[in-house]
């Protein structure tokens, strides 16, 4: 068994952003430069978008933070957005989620400026990745693809089978896997909450990717030996062996797929690390994408 | 065995609609007014083109065709689509493909107003059919919806499975099979060139949406009783006995199939004559969000 290091391989990729950002200041270029916006003081939030900032200070990038008062109107919110838009310094933006109920979410995504939209949440970015367009893939999915590129896990003819269909994860990560190319090639099935007899789909499956949010649902009697298991899932389980109060679960049962799965990603230390990796990457390409012009 | 008869809901379809046509002239409401844009003088394009304007007509929605020459540049089907972009008058419109060589096709469909592209083939458009968001739906995958929502047939829970993942149709069907909603929620696996086992898989499949163009492709052998089978293929086949010198064949052995399916679409006369009966749906719908302004 094979564990999939997103902690080591997201490191990877931000040593290799970092390289890149030298040698754009070596060749005088614009370096990139990657603005967050958050609404209100949500503690997860805060924690999330301060790694995001962190992150890019690590690589070189330059960072703004943007901190607006939870009561802010959707109109001035609206007109940030417009402002970073149009702000020629800035390669991409991200609009921390979620934001205040009184605010329409869809309605601030439709507003990025698709060329900024590093998080790849707008609908013209997220048509361009089902139509094999150039893009920005958003964070999550595009971090499992670089995962299975870096173990070079053939994926060609393979059956993947995807679990949960959120728009971050489980849609865009089914219509990856099918795209031509690698990874991908896959036959792909996409299940979720109304599917009949999942484990007879699981067990068929070559490359199980789980986006369920339930704690060790997978277990050994739903996979097949020498399957590739992705684990999106985190969840907090309450524990009172632990002083914070609970410990983080994946949807695998991961001690137990030990002796069936071949390679395996760990909850945590998988594909939650490489998300920002993902979103420093995109960022990157923001900025070569405008320098090649 | 029920025959899935496109030709009969699509007539069905057009009727309703000009129903709605005739009502909004009596409330003094705008019709729908839908262009087609053709480059050069290909007769099958031709041969479309025409039966989408009179489809119009016999609803009683206006219609434009534009007719350019085929050595048209570029920037100058551009100027044109932006005039129809501009023109109030226009509702939606269409660029008939394939445009010539010399045309960069992805560029004229980016060109396209989002809100005027009743084909649904702007990346926006289909990146909002993926997020569920109001979008235009293009014609053949809409049109299978449509024949599956007439004649009722359960899809919730039920295993779909598309053979082919084209733009046009394998990759939006699959997509909206698995939305949440009627029709959809169904457990959807998408098979392609590269796919392993397809008859593996096929056999598992309570409906299976064909996409493939090979003539007579899928055999009984295939399938499993009962399966609901519907047909987008459209091959010629050299035929002696036809005066035309071929026949019209799709992926399906429609004969032999007879005794297993539960439902089936004949070809021709199944998802083909839908999707004009679609772009007027669309046209109207164009029409009708611009109204409720």
């Amino acid at each position: 068994m094979v564990v999939l290091d997103g902690k080591k391989v997201s490191n990877d990729i931000k040593d290799e952003i970092a390289v890149a950002v030298e040698k754009m200041t070596g060749n005088g270029d614009a370096i990139p430069h990657l603005a967050a916006v958050i609404v209100g003081e949500d503690g997860a939030s805060l924690t999330y978008v301060g790694s995001k900032v962190r992150a890019c200070q690590r690589v070189g990038f330059d960072s703004t933070l943007i901190q607006l008062p939870s009561d802010i109107s959707e109109q001035a919110l609206l007109q940030t957005i417009d402002e970073l838009n149009h702000n020629d310094a800035i390669d991409g933006f991200i609009v921390q989620l979620p934001l205040p109920k009184h605010i329409d979410t869809q309605k601030i995504l439709l507003a990025v400026d698709p060329k900024k939209d590093v998080d790849g949440f707008h609908p013209e970015n997220f048509g361009k990745l089902a139509l094999d367009m150039e893009t920005f893939i958003p964070a999550t999915p595009f971090g499992i693809m670089e995962l299975i590129r870096r173990y070079d896990i053939e994926t060609s003819g393979k059956h993947v089978v995807v679990i949960g269909r959120s728009h971050i994860v489980g849609r865009p990560i089914s219509i990856l896997m099918s795209r031509k190319g690698y990874p991908g090639d896959s036959t792909v099935t996409l299940t979720h909450s109304r599917t009949q007899n999942l484990s007879d789909i699981t067990k068929t499956a070559d490359i199980i990717i789980s986006a369920l949010g339930i704690p060790e649902f997978l277990t050994p009697d739903m996979v097949k030996d020498g399957v590739v298991v992705i684990d999106v899932g985190i969840t907090r389980v309450p524990s009172e062996d632990h002083p914070k109060g609970y410990v983080i679960r994946g949807d695998v049962a991961y001690e137990a797929l030990l002796g069936k799965a071949s390679y395996m990603t760990p909850v945590p230390g998988g594909v939650g690390p490489m998300t920002i990796a993902m979103l420093l990457q995109n960022t990157l390409l923001a900025r070569q994408r405008r320098n090649a012009v």
